[in-house]
């Protein structure tokens, strides 16, 4: 009783028993500002010098995990460094579409599917199609997919690109924290949502469920007394669990069964939420019409009828959140908020208070 | 694209166009005290004796449309004069079935299907078995499946027989009122969940989802200010009402996708439900387990993994809800409530917080 995954988007179910095991082998290159031309390793990996023009980020809205990417990229303001493509929200079987752009081809690589660039780096690529993915715009190849390096890289190794501003996220004194609490992230939250939603049995979905909401209340508790979750500031590590808690009540909470309540009953959690919705770079860069297309239309094997729900009433998102009286601030002093997003890469669906909220 | 239901429990989809229609054409005999023995009628329906023992009411925990006639019965204080047969939660295409009993059979009628009893009375019957059904012991075959007249006439035919203390549910002054609301809360409310949950086209869902908000935006208004729904006590109106809302957190909002918010949103409709729900007759019928199981087991066109949800916590069902302060009370001046729920028909399966509320 196991559900293969598709191979796009949603990582292939590695497992046999009904528990959804997430495939976690990934391209794993990365760009640094120590090298000046492509320098294969003996491992195997080859290291991309750091060149402004020469990748673009190829992402979707949808994703939860392209959506930490395209957060940090527009955090540290560098979107005239590394270009944005952005896949429709309902793949196929095969691979993530550009069926969003005009002639259903990503303007600046020419591709229709995300696949071609995969298949340009490894002709016989045998893993999923995800997003996010770097792509080496002169060869259209994939330089990287490999999401634990490719964001912390992208604060790391574009200092010099980087918007006047732009907030380290990830600052060496706290960087073992911020490991650990995102290494508990991914396993608990990010992947434990789709644990109970792509459990097979009732056995491994009740296992799923139990881990998932000790790691909410333990989230909760520690969110209570704090503004973030490391330190005084926005790290990484609230990058990497907003994405999970803004889809939690569109889209988990139904869909995957993590009904126990929704993130709008848990009062910190809650209000940590809207804080971080409500801080360019966040909510300006969600479309829940995209997130819930996405889960309700390629997921047949949960929702069969692809019929897509209307709720959950979302305008909450844009309330009064409290939070200042915790202490701390979104960026540290000197850092400042990005402005407004560029006028190519605003967000195709906004719900009207998150357009008022954002574009008055 | 129509979904055609399958003949058990939940009615046959009448319609080809992507809405949920749902078929209302039942066995409309009635049990009446004006009449001695069974006398057939012009227009082909039988009339039968009010005879105390002679009847067994054949119901589910599951079924909102069932459920009703289990309050009615309770409240009226019929339990030693119409016996209860209970089928299990998960029934097959074909049928609800007794496997909840030893045996797999029901006690009295000695049957393992409900659509034997159908049959017994109708050797072809082509509709759905559907429960409540009223079935004469003697013959093993059903009388009435007739919801619309089955559960008014629990109320009005059967006074001779019916507890010390019985409160009318259905007073002649009100009946008007009443119905007109019975009628609204039935297309709009008890079978909008279904029409938004069956709903096999996008555009057949999003009529759907309007029409049942409206109506429980409306109800949310209207118990604003009134205790009840009609006049100053519990009638039918709120026992029509409350199989759907007390269902409604649990499985609608998730599994029909009937999803803007949840009751527990909602002030006046959730303090409604607290109160009714506390009222002996209302939550000790409730088995929140075998409501679960029906829906997400049953429906496999809707949740294909049959996997059963955990959640939602539904602890706040006994919490304070101050309605008193509306004026109203439960029962009439002279009226009772019930007493405890006779031993042998005492919900299966209660919350913790159920089981202490209402045992203690």
């Amino acid at each position: 009783m196991s559900t293969s995954k598709d191979w796009a988007g949603d990582a292939k179910n590695a497992s046999t028993t009904g528990e959804f095991v997430r495939d976690t082998r990934y391209i794993d290159d990365r760009i640094l500002a120590s090298v000046e031309k492509p320098e294969q390793q003996e491992d195997g990996r080859t290291f991309w010098p750091v060149v402004p023009g020469k990748y673009r980020l190829m992402a979707a809205r949808a994703c939860p995990w392209a959506h930490r990417s395209i957060i940090t990229r527009r955090l540290k303001g560098l979107e005239d460094v590394i270009s944005l493509g952005l896949a429709g929200p309902t793949h196929d079987k095969r691979s993530w579409v550009f069926d969003l752009d005009p002639g259903e081809v990503d303007p600046v690589l020419g591709i229709h599917r995300l696949q071609e660039a995969y298949f340009e780096r490894f002709p016989d690529y045998p893993r999923g199609i995800t997003v996010p993915a770097i792509v080496d715009i002169e060869s259209k190849s994939v330089v990287t997919n490999d999401f634990p390096s490719l964001v912390p890289d992208l604060n790391d190794q574009w200092s010099e690109y980087e918007r006047e501003g732009a907030p380290d996220l990830y600052p060496e004194s706290l960087r073992e924290e911020i490991d650990e609490l995102t290494s508990y992230i991914f396993k608990e939250v990010n992947n434990g949502v789709y644990r109970c939603g792509f459990a097979s049995t009732q056995d491994a979905y009740d296992q799923a469920y139990e881990r998932l909401w000790d790691a909410l209340d333990y989230l909760e508790e520690r969110l209570s007394t704090r503004r973030y979750l490391v330190g005084e500031h926005i790290t990484l590590a609230d990058i990497y669990l907003y994405p999970t808690l803004v889809r939690f009540d569109a889209v988990y909470h139904g869909h995957f069964k993590c009904n126990r309540n929704k993130i709008s009953e848990m009062p910190a959690l809650w209000g940590y939420l809207r804080d971080l919705f409500q801080t360019p770079g966040f909510g300006d860069t969600t479309d829940f019409k995209e997130i819930k297309e996405h889960y309700y239309i390629v997921h047949t094997d949960v929702n069969p009828t692809q019929v897509v729900p209307q709720g959950p009433d979302l305008s909450g998102l844009v309330s009064e959140h409290g939070r200042e009286q915790l202490g701390g601030s979104p960026f540290a002093p000197g850092a400042t908020a990005p402005g407004p997003v560029p006028e190519g890469e605003r967000v195709r669906n906004m719900l009207p208070e998150q357009q008022a909220f954002f574009e008055g």
